[in-house]
C-alpha cells in the first residue's frame, strides 16, 4: 500500500469529445492502462448495471426505487410514455414559467429555501453561469440569525420570488426557513403565498400548503430523482432559468456527455476513466482523499458539488451483499491558484494520502457585459492575468507530479451552460459506475437519517427541560439535579448543553461553578 | 491502528473559561487523561517552546525570523521598544484612518485584493461579523473572468476604496488583480490613486507604487508575522474595521485566549487539549483527516481558514533535524446543519480515517436591524429555528460517536468580535504547540514556491510557442512538431495546454484530430 516514490508516465491517451468541449487527461495519474485492464470484469458488470438503470431497473434496492436522472436531459430514454410527458411537460412549465416572470418584471430577486441537494446544484449553477436575469439568494439551514443576515440585504420583499424546495416538505430546515421568510413577509405587511413557488413531491405536505394557501406555482419532485442528482429536475431548471442562464444548453450539454459515456470501451470512456482511478486509487494505494482544485473563481463550489455527490452516494457502511464495507473518498478542495496559497503545501510535501483533480476552462462565458477588455489585458507585455491562471494550474499539477503526488486534469474549451452540464453528468456517470466497481448503492442515505433522528431527541430533552423548570419554577438546580429529577442515563450528552441553549437564549438563568457539571440553572 | 469499534467516554473535563465565553468539550472524542499524559514531556517541550517564541527567539529557523503574531494582540509582549511601538502605530492608523473614511462618507465599498493569508483571513472575519460599515469584496486569484464578476456588481467605482494586500509586493496573483482594477478605473475615466490603499512591508515593489502614485495611504506588513497568522495586523484589522467590526473586542478575545491557553498544565490548557487530540489521532489511529462543521451561517469560512491555517503550517516533507516527515491533517468542511445533507452521509456510515469538530455559538450577535424577531420566532409551539439549530448539532455528535466516530465540541456563548477572536487564537496557539510535539517548522511554507516556479515556466513556453509561430507566420504544426521545433523534451506536460490555452485565447488556430498528440496549431 502506497504510492510509489516515484510516479509513471500514464499510456493511457487524453480523451476529448468536440461537441462537448471537454478533455480529460490521466498523464500525470501515475496509472496505466493495465491498471484498467486488470478490473476489466467489473467494468462489465458496472456498464451491464448503468444501462439497466437507465432502462428504468429498480437500482436502489433499498428503497425500492427507479434512478431516473439520466432520463431528465434525454426523456426519450425514460422508460415509459408517463415518465415522459411528466418530465416534457415540468420542463416546459419552468421555459413557460420563468419567461412570464422575466418578462413581467415584477420579480427583482429569488430566495432559493432548500438543503442538501435542493440548494446545492442551484448555488453551483448560479455561480457558474451567473447570467442576466435575476439575482439569487439560498437560505440552506435553519439559523435564524443567518437567514436574518440575507433578508437584511434585500431591499424590498415585495419583489423578492421565493422558491421552497423539499420533496417530502418534512425536512426542518427547509420548513422553518420557509415559516422564517412567510413571518418577514407578514412583518413587512405583505402576502406570502402571491410570491411563493413550491418544487416538491405528489402529496406532500408542502403541495398541501401551497395549493391551500394558493401560492404562485408548483413544481413537481419525483421519487425516482435523489437530491444530490436532481439539479437537471426543476429543483435545479427553474433557479437556472429564473438567472437568466441558458437551461437547453445545460441539458444538452448533459445528454452528450451520457452520450459519451456510454461506451463499453472503458478507455475512451471519460466517466470509466474517472471511475476507475478512484477504485484503484484506493484499493491499489490506498489513496482515499480527492482534493478537487478548479481554477476559476466561478467553479468555488464545485468542490463542494462533488463533495456531495460522490461522498453521499459512496460513504456506505455496508455493500449491496450485507457485508461490511466503510468506505468511500474524501473529497474537498476550494478553487486555484488560491488554494496554493493555502493547503497546497500539505499536497505538495506533507502526506501522501489524496490524488487531485485539476479542473480547467480556457475561456468563460460573460455575461459581466461591463470591464469585457480585463480579459485580454496585458499584465506584463503579451501576457495577460488568464496566461498566469493557466500557468498557475499547469504548473501546480506538474510540481504536484515531480513529488509523486498523483493527479488528473480535466479541461473545458469554455465555461457555460452547455459545458456545466456536462460536467456534472460525467461526475454522476462516475459515481454510478464507482458504485458497481465497489459493489455499494449510490442511491440511498440512510445515515443522514440518525442525526436528524437524534436532533429530534434534543428538541423533545428540551421541552421535557422546559417542563422541569416550569414545575419547579424560581428553584435552581445542578446539572446533575436535573439529570436525577429527569431520571436520565448518566451517559446523556445533551442535557448541559440543552441547559446552556435555554439559558443564552433567554429562556433560563445559569450559574457557572468551576466544574460545568455543577453548573445550576434556574427559571 | 484504526479506531476501536467503540469509542470511551472520556474521562477529561470540558473547558470553560468565562471572560473568553468558550468552551471546549472532548467527551464523545473517544480520548482520555492516559492518552495525554502519555506525551507528557513532548507537552513540556511545545510549551517551553511557544513561550520562547513569544519572547522573540528565531522560531522560523529556515528563514531566520521571528514568529510575532502574540505581539499582535498584547504588544506589551513584544521583545522590544520598537516593535512594541510599531504595532501600536499601525493599530492606531488603522483605527484613525477608517474612522475617516466612514464618517467622510465617500465610499461606499471596498475590494481587497491579496490571495492566501491576505485574503483568507478577512473574509472569514467579514463572513463572521458582517457590522454596519461598508460593503466588502474580495480578489484573491488572477482569474480576469471572476474580477470581471465582481467589479460589474460595484455600481460606482469612484466610491470604492481598493486595498492591494501583499507583503513582497510580488505575488503574481495579487499584481494582476491590481493591474485590472486599475485598468478598469481607467475605463471609467477615474483616477486609481485617490481610492487605493496599500499594506505592504517596508521596501516593497507595492511600497514603492504606493509611493511613486501618491496613493491614498499605506500600513505595514512586517517579516515576523506569516500571511496565515496576519489577520490581527492591518491586514485583518482594516478591513475589519471598514466592515464596522469592534476590532479592539476582536484582539482582546484573542489575548484573553492566549491568557487562557499559557498555562502547562495541559489538561486545563484548550490549545493544548487540540494539539494533543490531533497528535493522538494522527499517531495512535491513524486518524488524518479533521472535518470542521460550524453550526452558524456566518462561519461558513471558518473550516477553509483552518484549512489554510493548519496545513500550510504543519504539512511538511521534513521535520526540524531533518529527517523525512510527510505529514499533516486534512482540513475540510462547509457547516452544520448543511452539510449532514451531504458529505455526513460518509462521516456516520463510511471510512473511519476522521475525526470532527463541531463547532457552535449560542447566540449571535445581530447587525442586521430587521427582521431581529426571527430568532425568536416559534416554528412549533414553543420551538424555534435555533432550537433545532442546536439539535442538530448535539444530535449529529451523538449520532457520530454511536457509530464510533470522534468528535470535539468547541462552543462559544456568543459569537461576536470577541470569541472570533479567541476562536482564532485557539487555533493558531493549537498549530504552534502541535508543531513542536511533532517536530516541524510551522512557519515556512517551502511547497508553495514549486507550484509558483513551475507557473513561470509555463509563462516562459508560452512566450516561446509565440516566438515560434511568429517566426513561421502562417504555417501549421502538430503539437509533436512543434515540441521538435522548441527542442522540448519529451515528458513536457505543459506544450499542448499552452497550445491550447493560446488558440482559445485568440491567438493561434487550432485543427483537432483524433489523437490529441496529433492536433496542429497555426497562427
Amino acid at each position: 500500500m502506497g504510492l510509489p516514490g516515484t510516479l509513471v508516465r500514464s499510456d493511457i491517451e487524453p480523451l476529448y469529445h468536440p461537441e462537448v468541449g471537454g478533455l480529460l487527461d490521466l498523464g500525470l495519474s501515475g496509472l496505466v492502462k493495465s491498471d484498467f485492464e486488470a478490473i476489466r470484469k467489473r467494468f462489465d458488470q458496472a456498464f451491464l448495471e448503468l444501462r439497466a438503470l437507465e432502462e428504468g431497473e429498480i437500482a436502489n434496492q433499498d428503497e425500492q426505487r427507479m434512478v431516473g436522472h439520466y432520463w431528465l436531459r434525454c426523456p426519450e430514454r425514460a422508460p415509459s410514455s408517463e415518465l415522459r410527458d411528466s418530465i416534457n411537460a415540468a420542463r416546459e412549465e419552468v421555459v413557460q414559467f420563468s419567461k412570464k416572470i422575466l418578462s413581467a418584471g415584477e420579480f427583482e430577486s429569488v430566495l432559493v429555501i432548500g438543503i442538501g441537494g435542493s440548494a446545492l446544484g442551484p448555488q453551483f449553477v448560479y455561480d457558474a453561469l451567473k447570467g442576466s436575469g435575476l439575482k439569487l439568494f439560498f437560505s440552506d439551514n435553519t439559523d435564524a440569525e443567518g437567514l436574518q443576515d440575507t433578508l437584511s440585504t434585500i431591499v424590498d420583499l415585495s419583489k423578492l420570488l421565493v422558491l421552497v424546495i423539499s420533496k417530502s416538505g418534512g425536512t426542518k430546515e427547509t420548513r422553518n426557513g420557509m415559516l422564517l421568510v412567510k413571518e418577514a413577509f407578514r412583518e413587512s405587511g405583505l402576502s406570502f403565498h402571491e410570491n411563493a413557488v413550491a418544487i416538491t413531491g405528489e402529496g406532500s405536505a408542502l403541495a398541501a400548503i401551497a395549493g391551500e394557501e394558493g401560492w404562485l406555482a408548483s413544481f413537481p419532485m419525483w421519487d425516482w430523482v435523489g437530491g444530490r442528482t436532481s439539479v437537471m429536475s426543476a429543483v435545479g431548471l427553474l433557479p437556472a432559468a429564473l438567472q437568466g442562464a441558458d437551461t437547453e444548453a445545460f441539458l444538452d450539454g448533459a445528454k452528450k456527455m451520457d452520450e459519451w459515456t456510454r461506451t463499453d470501451e472503458f478507455l475512451r470512456n471519460p466517466a470509466a476513466l474517472l471511475a476507475g482511478a478512484w477504485c484503484i486509487y484506493n484499493e491499489q494505494y490506498g489513496v482515499t482523499n480527492m482534493v478537487v482544485l478548479p481554477y476559476r473563481d466561478r467553479l468555488l463550489l464545485m468542490s463542494r458539488y462533488l463533495q456531495q455527490l460522490v461522498m453521499e452516494s459512496i460513504g456506505k457502511s455496508h455493500d449491496r451483499d450485507g457485508k461490511p464495507h466503510f468506505g468511500g473518498i474524501s473529497v474537498f478542495g476550494n478553487k486555484g491558484s488560491t488554494d496554493q496559497h493555502a493547503f497546497v503545501q500539505q499536497l505538495r510535501d506533507g502526506r501522501r494520502d489524496f490524488h487531485a483533480t485539476l479542473i480547467s476552462a480556457l475561456s468563460a462565458e460573460s455575461n459581466a457585459g461591463r470591464f469585457v477588455g480585463l480579459t485580454n489585458y496585458e499584465v506584463e507585455k503579451g501576457v495577460t492575468a488568464d496566461d498566469y491562471l493557466n500557468g498557475f494550474c499547469l504548473g501546480t499539477r506538474q510540481a504536484l507530479f515531480d513529488a509523486a503526488r498523483p493527479s488528473l486534469l480535466l479541461q473545458f474549451d469554455c465555461l457555460n451552460a452547455h459545458s456545466l452540464g456536462a460536467a456534472i453528468a460525467l461526475y454522476e456517470r462516475a459515481v454510478s459506475l464507482y458504485a458497481t466497481l465497489v459493489n455499494v448503492n449510490a442511491y440511498h442515505q440512510p445515515g443522514v437519517e440518525a442525526g436528524k433522528k437524534a436532533a429530534g431527541e434534543v428538541v423533545a430533552l428540551q421541552k421535557r427541560v422546559e417542563g422541569f423548570f416550569a414545575e419547579n419554577a424560581g428553584k435552581g438546580f445542578t446539572v446533575t439535579e436535573v439529570a436525577r429529577g429527569l431520571d436520565l442515563d448518566s451517559s446523556d450528552s445533551y442535557l448541559f448543553y440543552v441547559l446552556r441553549h435555554l439559558s443564552h437564549t433567554g429562556r433560563l438563568t445559569e450559574k457557572q461553578s468551576q466544574a460545568v457539571t455543577e453548573w445550576s440553572f434556574s427559571s
